[in-house]
């Protein structure tokens, strides 16, 4: 830290992103990436655009925006693309949130809420899930704020019901309710019909994790004309062009082939299912996620043992240090082969 | 905009890009973009990495730094990598100014700067240049503020020598001056060297325009290791995987290849040289350009109405309709052809 850094930044404590480690090649189960390479038609347009960059790319990134109002059902002003959804929940902790409205999110959630709305100067609630990490929408009701909602839940993988999501957009109809729905694709319903009903709800999703492009960095919003007006005047005011070429067009070709995508995130429900089952044979409990992980725990050995052990043997998961929820481990759904590896791996430790 | 959008970004105007027309095929200067394609090696890392993209970026963007700074002779730790050098411009204004102390920048000049202060609630003093459009650095001595300097000035073209951002640099020891470097290749020197002398200086570049790479999105920041410490705080808070992989080994395929790089640089500055000249035969004033751009005006045609009427032939430049520059179009640098093209349409249009 430098002695010239403002005040208000000396104490961010900033968002630490899962582990990358490079020293030696892990069966990687702690970022939530897919386990299958991107569609080729992402990969083919991404290249063809490779070789275009000494032109700046559409700062309204007009193509993907029309292709991801088709793929929605909703009109290009109804869409906003981002750097990673990362920036689109960022721009909207921005937008709708000051001192007098705070930012409203569950206590476990997405770590990142808690650092856009530090690094925002943004008051916040962090509002308690029930034991069971079930998230009860009358907790939101009577307070005043813009309410996040990861849906389906991180690292939980539980997911409200379309019609709790409606319920809390209908009681909050002076503030927004941003629903976060980056896991949304393996098995939550989308809040984005609800767009068309009610002017005050932005629902975020990204590439990262159904659509095989992480590293891509896309991420969109969807919602009112005058929602996504607000975010574009952000936006342009930070980073018009923050939507590079060859990640414009990758998402288009993802977006056109959509057979590739559906057949993935059918084989990961169906990974996650049997990897859920093999864990409850070990004597594991497990949350009901609906996301491309699962959260889990074992009466038979703490999470953080666990975790540093699957580590040694290669495999790795992510463990979070804290109260209520280190004794668990939240494992990425991969391959079948991957989860085979992971399974077998957890046996041998538990024979131990 | 929402009923929902704070109160303070109610008046904010934002950013307006050069334009980006699709409706028709221009010869295209009017955003200082490279008229050669990126180099072949920045494509082929592109693409191999596009084939990777379920996987997340490197968050530290290792191996982009570690290139950069064997490129600049600095070390790792002095160097972020960014989305554009607009967001580590951006994480400047954020890092280094408040109610307290205020941005100063030119009145004429990179027209982002402005923006970036009110987005983010800084009081800024835009301090008038000459009146032939060079800045004298005793403006900027005695007043307490975050210098913000665009060496080449942007639209001017005109640079301020080494010896005198060195003076700005040791005259504001408890500041921070920044050095926005995004035309440097095209005739000036480089402030990156005084990063060991001085902890109080921040140099921003961008592969956007002497490394053809625009639409890759590409910038970074060098400086002391605190400065770079304090960026990567904002950034970590923010977007830790700002920059995407298939832009960040682009980078990497550039720095590869120097010579193709310093091949374009050459190319520009003749096409430039020789562009002025014919500029001068037809009665044009110029800047002294040290950029990739010229800047232009003639005594027998509004600014204005030539570039409506190289518009309506086929050509883009750039006009600004402010006050002091408004005689002026912002012409860059293109291709032998391009130029040629150029010139004989101002020809013809004088000529009428």
């Amino acid at each position: 830290m430098s002695k010239f850094l403002v005040d208000k930044f000396n104490s961010l404590t900033p968002y630490v992103p899962g582990e990358q480690p490079k020293e030696r090649k892990y069966v990687k189960l702690n970022t939530n990436e897919s386990p299958f390479p991107p569609s080729k038609k992402a990969v083919e347009y991404a290249c063809r655009e490779a070789q275009k960059v000494m032109r700046y790319s559409d700062p309204d990134v007009t193509d993907l925006v029309k292709a991801l109002a088709k793929t929605y059902d909703v009109l290009p002003q109804n869409v906003i693309v981002t750097n990673g959804s990362d920036e689109v929940l960022n721009f909207a902790f921005m937008a709708y949130c000051n001192a007098q409205t705070p930012a409203l999110f569950a206590d476990i959630t997405y770590g990142f809420y808690k650092v856009f709305a530090s690094v925002n100067g943004i008051p916040y609630k962090e509002i308690p899930l029930k034991e069971d990490f079930t998230l009860d929408i009358n907790d939101y009701l009577d307070k005043r704020g813009t309410i996040f909602i990861a849906n389906p839940n991180a690292p939980t993988g539980i997911a409200l019901s379309i019609d709790e999501i409606e319920t809390l957009i209908k009681a909050n109809p002076d503030r927004v309710v941003v629903v976060d729905e980056a896991y949304v694709d393996f098995g939550t319903e989308s809040a984005v019909k609800l767009i068309k009903k009610y002017d005050n709800v932005l629902v975020t999703q990204t590439f990262s994790k159904s659509r095989s492009m992480a590293g891509a960095r896309l991420g969109f919003g969807i919602g009112s004309k005058a929602i996504i007006d607000d975010l574009n005047r952000i936006r342009y005011s930070t980073n018009p062009y923050n939507v590079n070429r060859m990640s414009e067009y990758a998402g288009v070709g993802a977006l056109e082939d959509a057979e590739y995508f559906e057949n993935n995130c059918r084989t990961i429900i169906a990974n996650r299912e049997w990897t859920v089952g093999e864990l409850k044979k070990l004597g594991f409990t497990t949350t009901d996620s609906k996301a491309n992980f699962i959260f889990a725990r074992c009466e038979h050995i703490d999470g953080k043992e666990l975790y540093l052990k699957l580590k040694e043997r290669g495999i790795l998961v992510r463990h979070f240090n804290k109260a209520p929820i280190k004794d668990y481990n939240r494992i990425t759904i991969g391959s079948m082969e991957e989860m085979q590896a992971y399974i077998d791996t957890v046996k041998t430790i538990l024979e131990k």
